[in-house]
């Protein structure tokens, strides 16, 4: 009896630390973009190469995250509830590894902007970033309180950071257009606005994670890429 | 006894149907890579448009291979090589679903360039579309083999479609520096050079989950993004 108690406590207490886990990287992730967007809008590559470093945190903690849950699966054979919690941190570590992977490639192509004169719609950039970002917050928010609705309501906020990638998309062609001069820098820019809408697409994924682990409706990662839930 | 061999040659079966659900899911990847890039060079707009409605197929093998792997986690309780069998298998179905998905972008940005005059290197495209569609091949084959030291020469060969990649991103810069009016349409291309360059990322990461299969190393999926691996 006194055995099984402890089982159960610890089963327990490794399902509180995927979460833990999980909200940590989260954080690291949301302000690695929220970094990664300064350092380029305050030009201070010194941000930028935290951001950087800052990086290899968040895949340790994905590793780890991969490792604990193989090990349940094998050691603790879950079922229902359980099961689709621990499948769903996998999947919901491995999108905010990707989260903080383009965040790390904006910062690095922060690095190289930095080093050419101003250019380009920086603030739309900025604003994007900002949307990106609390998108993140939000959908972390719901994980750990492990809100299905709010998930949901989080999810269909995507519409809005592609609506506004979209437009900024469409200013990065006519600065491109209007000076030749800035196309190096600006299609920089264009894969910097498109790693932040890939992010928006990773919280989104969350989301629809977050539903499935509540819920347990079946399970539809839509894994998108560029242009699969927007033309551009 | 003939219950619980029952039981064994029906676990047995489940196992080689994941194996035969990635071969097909990887037969349509390569395809959709192919004809996505042929449907560009020949500005064949009904062949895009199949590639476009064919990932749905890729879709729902996907989200067959993880509902039998959570199921068989739940029911079958796997140990040591048949959880690190099923594990990959849910992360290669992943990769697969990823590439499918950048050959449908392809597609459908070659619906839109074909609406204007033939411009920028397509040869060039074509060229690394051949090799990174070539990679996805072999390392398929490595995974029906269960060939984990070919799986790690595919792997290596990421650094040439890298360098090829790289090339003709510049290739591109030049284009839309020597015309702006091509700006609009080598923008497509550079994402098109991008989303190919991807594809051979997820080869690699197809690679490595399947040397963690075979070798029980640590499984290391880079996740890799734009700039990840190469700077541009």
């Amino acid at each position: 009896m006194a055995a099984d108690s402890h089982i159960v406590k610890s089963y327990t207490a490794e399902l509180d630390q995927l979460t833990t886990m999980i909200a940590e990287m989260g954080g690291l992730a949301e302000a690695a973009v929220a970094d990664a967007t300064l350092a380029l809008r305050r030009r201070d590559s010194d941000l930028a190469q935290r951001v950087i470093e800052g990086d290899r945190k968040i895949d340790a903690l994905e590793a780890q995250v991969a490792s604990n849950v193989v090990r349940m699966l094998a050691l603790r054979q879950p079922m229902a509830t359980d099961l689709r919690t621990i499948v769903a941190a996998l999947k919901i570590a491995g999108d905010l590894e990707r989260a903080g992977d383009y965040a790390k490639n904006i910062a690095k192509r922060s690095l190289i902007l930095n080093q050419s004169p101003v250019t380009g719609p920086i603030s739309a950039i900025a604003n994007l970033s900002q949307m990106v970002a609390a998108m993140l917050h939000e959908v972390l928010d719901a994980y750990v309180a492990g809100d299905a609705d709010v998930a949901e309501r989080v999810r269909d906020r995507d519409e809005d950071i592609d609506a506004a990638h979209t437009s900024l998309f469409r200013e990065l062609l006519t600065y491109m257009m209007e000076d030749p001069r800035t196309i190096t820098a600006c299609t920089h820019m264009v894969f910097i606005a498109k790693n932040l809408e890939r992010v928006g697409d990773h919280a989104t994924n969350i989301a629809e994670n977050l539903v499935y682990q509540v819920r347990g409706e079946h399970l539809i990662d839509r894994h998108v890429v560029p242009g699969e839930r927007n033309e551009l």
